[in-house]
C-alpha cells in the first residue's frame, strides 16, 4: 500500500460519493462526472497544490512556480485524454511578497496557458504565512474514450510518452548537489492523450516520479510491471549526463519523488499495431518500458542483474525520509547497496 | 474601486480571457462556461480558499474549519443560481497536526455536504507550515435564468435572504471582546438561490460582509443603494442582542468583512408582485433592504441622521487596518464619531 494513499483514505473514508461520478478514489488522475445520463461527454475536474516544492526550495524560481501550477492540474487532465475547458487558481501568499516576484508568477502562469491552449476563469486570493498555488482544472472527454488507471491485463505493452528522469534530476542538482543546471519545464502531455485514449487499457501521469506511478497503477490493477530495457535509454539526456558525472544508478531517477509529468500508460496487444500506427501518423515517438506482468512486483536489470522489488516499497522510501532529501538519497544508495550485496551473495533479489 | 479587486485586476491583468466565459473579471460569485454552444446549462466553478480566517484565530474550531471550506465555495454557486455538482478539496497541512482535529475537521466536511446535498469528488493534500482549506465547487444552472452581480437600475427594490450580522458579530466576540458567545454555521442559500434567479436582476453573497457586497454591485451596476429600515430591523437576534450589549451602532456588523453567507438581490418593480408571491409559496421569508439609487453612494439612516457615503470607503477601512482588529474596530468607531459630529455641525452628510 502507498503511504500517501493511506492518508487520503483515511481522511475522506467518511464522505459519500456522488452517483454520477465515474471512478472511485486513486482511480484516475482526474475525477470523472457524468453531468446528464443522455450526455456523450464527461467532465473531468482535478485539483493540484504547489506548496511542499516551495517550502523545500525546490522551487524557488518564480516563472516555474507559476509554470508549474498549471501544467501540474492539467497533466492529469491529460491523463484522462480530456480537453481542457479553463482552471480556477488560489494564490496564498504573504502580505509583502514582492510585487516583482508576483509577476513573474504571473507570466509563468500565463505562458502555460498559453502553450496548453488554455484560459484563467477566476479564482481567489489569501494571505498566508507562507507562498503556495493551487490549480483546479477542468475539462471534457468524451464517454467512449474514457481513460482511467484501472484496465491493465498482463501482456498488455507499458510506454511512457517521453523520457523520464528529468524531474528528479531537477530535484537533485537543486537540493542535493549542484552539480550541473538542469532546465526544467515541463508540458502536459494533452495532445499525446488524445491519441492514448483511444488504444489504452490505462493510463496515469508521473507527477510523482515514474516507479510511484507504476506502483499506483500495479496496487490498482492487481498487476505487475517488468521493465524490459536498458534503465538508461529511458532517461532524458540531461539525466542521463547527470547519472554519468555522479555515478547515480539510473533506477534511482526514475524512483525519486518529484516526476517529468510524461504519461505511463498500457497497450493491450490487440491494438498494438494500429496504435504505433497512429502515433507514427502524428509524429508522437513513445517510448516502449516492458509489459504488464500478473507477478505483483516491479522487475527490471539492476546493471545484469535480473531484480524483483515489490511496487510500493521504493515509492514509500520518499514519504519515510520526506524531510531530509539528502536521508532520502542515502537510503536510496543503501537500497542499491543491498540489491547488488544479495545478488553477490547470490540470494534471490525478491526485496 | 474596492481595495481587494485592484489587486485581483494586477494579478490578472495578462490572463487571456476564454471565450465560452459568459462573465468578465469580478462580474458574478462564480465563472459561467457554455461548455457547447446550444447547451441550456452553464457550468458555475468557484474556489474559495480559508486561510486568513484559521491564521487570525478566527475559525479556531476544526469543526468549523471543515463546515465553513465547503459552505463558502457552495454560497457562491447559490449566488448564481447553480445546483451543485460536487467539489475538489485541497488541504495544506504541517506534517505532525493532530489526528483528532483532523478527523473534526473532516466531520465538518461531511456534515455540510450532506446539508447541502452534494459531494467531495477529490481533492490533493500537501505539507505546509500551517493549516489551509481550500475547495473548488462547480455545479449547473440553466442559461434562460443565468444570474450575475450585474443588471440592477434604480428603482429596483434590494433584499437580503435572509439576517444579516452574525458573521460580524462573530468577529468581535472572537477577535476583539469574548462578551457572549455567538453561534456561527451559516448555511449556503442554494434553494432560496433557484427561487431568487427567476425574478432578480442581479445577486452576489455576503461573504465579505453586507457592505462590501452592495459596494461590489454599486461599482458593477454604476448604482448607489438607499436602505429604508431600521438597520437593527436587519440584525439576526444573537447580532443584536451584542450590539445592544456593548452599544456597537448597527450600521458597523454590516461593515465589517465577516460575512453571514445570505445573499443580496434586487428585484425589478415589474416582477416584485410576483416574486412575492412565488416566495411566500416556498415558504421563504427575504428581507427587504431598500432600492437601488442611480446616485452611487449608500445611503442609510444613522440614529436618525439621513446618511450618504461612498460605496467602498467602508469596505476598504478593512483592507487598510487589515492587521489589527482592534484597530479596524476603532476605525469604525471613529467613522460614527466624525457622522455623528458632522451631523450636530449640520454640514453635508456626505462624505
Amino acid at each position: 500500500m502507498l503511504l500517501e494513499n493511506e492518508q487520503i483514505n483515511h481522511f475522506s473514508r467518511f464522505f459519500k460519493k456522488a452517483p454520477y461520478q465515474l471512478n472511485a478514489l486513486h482511480e484516475a488522475d482526474a475525477e470523472l462526472c457524468q453531468l446528464h445520463t443522455d450526455d456523450p461527454f464527461v467532465l473531468a475536474v482535478n485539483v493540484d497544490g504547489i506548496a511542499e516544492e516551495i517550502a523545500t526550495g525546490l522551487y524557488d524560481d518564480p516563472y516555474l512556480i507559476g509554470w508549474m501550477c498549471v501544467t501540474a492540474s492539467l497533466s492529469d487532465l491529460a491523463a484522462v485524454g480530456a480537453k481542457p475547458v479553463g482552471m480556477v487558481l488560489l494564490l496564498q501568499k504573504p502580505a509583502d511578497y514582492p510585487t516583482l516576484l508576483l509577476d513573474k508568477i504571473r507570466k509563468g502562469i500565463a505562458d502555460s496557458c498559453r502553450e496548453h491552449e488554455t484560459y484563467i476563469l477566476g479564482g481567489d486570493t489569501n494571505e498566508a504565512a507562507s507562498l503556495s498555488l493551487a490549480a483546479t482544472s477542468f475539462g471534457l472527454v468524451d464517454l467512449q474514450h474514457l481513460m482511467t488507471r484501472k484496465g491493465c491485463r498482463p501482456g498488455d505493452f507499458l510506454y511512457a510518452s517521453g523520457p523520464l528522469g528529468i524531474g528528479n534530476a531537477f530535484g537533485f542538482v537543486h537540493l542535493i548537489d549542484p552539480v550541473q543546471p538542469i532546465h526544467y519545464q515541463p508540458k502536459a502531455r494533452l495532445k499525446e492523450g488524445h491519441i492514448i485514449k483511444r488504444f489504452a487499457s490505462c493510463c496515469i501521469d508521473t507527477s510523482d516520479g515514474a516507479f510511484t506511478a507504476l506502483a499506483q497503477l500495479g496496487t490498482l490493477n492487481s498487476t505487475g510491471f517488468k521493465l524490459e530495457v536498458n534503465l538508461q535509454q529511458l532517461l532524458a539526456p540531461d539525466a542521463l549526463q547527470l547519472c554519468q558525472l555522479r555515478q547515480i544508478p539510473a533506477w534511482m531517477l526514475l524512483a525519486g519523488p518529484h516526476g517529468e509529468f510524461e504519461l505511463l500508460f498500457t497497450i493491450p496487444p490487440s491494438k498494438h499495431e494500429s496504435f504505433l500506427a497512429e502515433s507514427r501518423h502524428h509524429a508522437f515517438s513513445p517510448l516502449r518500458l516492458g509489459q504488464v506482468t500478473s507477478e505483483t512486483h516491479l522487475c527490471f536489470d539492476l546493471e545484469g542483474i535480473p531484480l524483483s522489488t515489490s511496487l510500493s516499497h521504493i515509492a514509500n522510501l520518499y514519504q519515510l525520509h520526506k524531510s531530509s532529501p539528502q536521508a532520502y538519497f542515502k537510503a536510496l544508495q543503501q537500497q542499491h547497496f543491498l540489491w547488488k550485496q544479495t545478488s553477490a551473495a547470490k540470494q534471490p533479489m525478491t526485496y
